[in-house]
């Protein structure tokens, strides 16, 4: 087992155990208040029975721990920042849910269909309070208040950023012409931010200067980037066995993503094809065409390139070491070496 | 003047020029996104040009803030907490406005219905975070970081404790039968603990001790209740003049209110009546005349009686002093000197 896996699984345990007791988990039965929380989280089934549905990757919380080692600190006092992390992604996935109308997340119904708008609103807005109460446990492990004030006051920093970014994402919608900073601008704020926000408060934790923690926020910054950018050319020239989904879905949905804003920006006969009422096959292959025609896929993996080269150069510059650091190295191979 | 409306004019203006810091309203024009909370605010209108509306009354960040001074506190080191409860109550009306359904909301329409569900309720989650940011500034007027912690950690236990209450609230809308205790639960969440969390605040900044913030926290909570029963109560015999609003509303919508719920514990008849699909003026005739004869104005007189009564003990045995006390002392008879 290499040193990502070994130490992941132990963390994602104590990371889990604390989410628990944040959310009251071993009320049993919980009530709905609770109980809508725990079927999101992937503990109970509909019906409030217990489940243990597959939770997502937990790359976050993983991510934090992993910089408070490296950076020297003991991770488990790290465990309540993971679990704040968490639960603020999962609150942020509750309300997503609701404002683009999905029916389903991880293969289940999402809380709005089973409980109603009007509760699965609510039941966000608990699991943001939650996420709050979370990472004010940091004191519980002798962190010094201090520390914990400046964290929390990053913490919702980085929610204000989330959801400028979620603003800006269902505002692009309804709107025909996005510039490709605009879209970068929202990225940050949808993706990358949230993983500053892990490596910050590892290293924040750990107690290391501030050159080292903006070393480490810049490493959590620009590898949430760097995976946003590559997700966006699988999207689109991805090998469909190997990423799990249609590598055309990006153009038929004529999502807005990097390499098509780019080619927007560039070309007017394919700012003639998005007008297109309908799509189908024949559109998407007309539509690739023009895009490697225009070099989207070029400029896209050139951004790419930069972001995880600068992730990694900050890295390097906070001078992280131990077996944290390998699997720090290990998780951002696996997040960044893919084939584009 | 007296010393409430002296004393309240000064705060209210801190507290505005601070939440005005938070929420950036200093640049002009805002964008969309500090907009829309501008707007919700009474700062702009529906066009983001200035406007100056009525903000409602403010009570809260006053209460606060009274508390802090009576406790012999400096009532300019609160600022940051009247702030944060006054943005955590904005909050909660703009994702509430969304949950009922709400159309207007001081005489004004609701964000949703001016820039559509999802962009309000994105806007509600910017201002539960901007309310966070705008209590973690009480560091920077010198308050410790340990009391900034702890005040932290309150502010979001009664965000759970809020959550918790518009839970069961929406939950009876959908049920039958509603009991006096879960009732009496329910406005403890929805009113009451927001007003204990002011005292309490007030009081933990001041720094008196642990006993004294108690006593200050349950002034706060039973002036909370006091005044949700007593508003209960003229919902149904009050004086349509002095309350502005049709005395019959609630029983017309049969909204389930303390003296209505009592009324249907007791007896058969009204639950009967209840059970009518129409409502009309002959219905609420019956109604109260029902109503009035199983004693549900006694009891909820009685309990009116019994809230005003402990909150104004425990305010006695905090041992407040000062103009602010005095003035403490006229708020909490304006709030609860209603004919019943």
């Amino acid at each position: 087992m290499n040193e990502f896996k070994q130490l992941s699984q132990q963390m994602r345990q104590a990371v889990n155990a604390e989410m628990k007791a944040v959310l009251h988990a071993a009320e049993t039965p919980p009530d709905l208040y609770y109980g809508m929380m725990h079927y999101h989280m992937g503990w109970r089934d509909e019906q409030l029975q217990p489940a243990d549905v597959n939770a997502g990757k937990q790359i976050r919380p993983v991510i934090c721990l992993l910089t408070c080692q490296a950076a020297g600190g003991d991770w488990e006092q790290a465990v309540p920042a993971a679990a704040a992390i968490e639960l603020l992604h999962n609150f942020s996935l509750i309300h997503d849910d609701i404002e683009d109308g999905s029916p389903t997340r991880r293969g289940r119904k999402t809380l709005w269909t089973i409980w109603g708008t009007e509760q699965a609103i609510n039941a966000g807005d608990s699991m943001f309070a939650l996420a709050h109460l979370a990472l004010n446990r940091l004191v519980d492990r002798g962190v010094a208040a201090e520390t914990a004030v400046h964290a929390l006051r990053r913490f919702d920093e980085t929610c204000v950023r989330l959801t400028q970014g979620q603003h800006a994402d269902m505002d692009f919608e309804r709107r025909d012409a996005v510039s490709v900073d605009e879209y970068l601008a929202m990225i940050t704020g949808k993706t990358a931010v949230l993983l500053s926000l892990c490596t910050e408060l590892g290293a924040l934790i750990a107690g290391v200067d501030e050159t080292a923690v903006h070393n480490y926020a810049q490493f959590g910054l620009n590898l949430g980037l760097a995976f946003q950018v590559i997700d966006d050319i699988l999207g689109i020239w991805g090998d469909e066995a190997l990423i799990g989904k249609s590598a055309s879905t990006d153009i038929l949905t004529k999502k807005k993503t990097l390499p098509i804003l780019y080619g927007l920006s560039q070309n007017g006969t394919l700012r003639q094809l998005y007008e297109q009422e309908n799509t189908d096959e024949a559109f998407v292959q007309q539509a690739i065409e023009v895009l490697n025609t225009t070099g989207a896929r070029e400029y896209a993996s050139e951004r790419a390139t930069f972001y995880s080269q600068t992730s990694l150069q900050h890295l390097e510059e906070a001078q992280p070491t131990g077996p944290a650091f390998t699997a720090l190295n290990q998780l951002s191979a696996m997040l960044l070496k893919r084939d584009f």
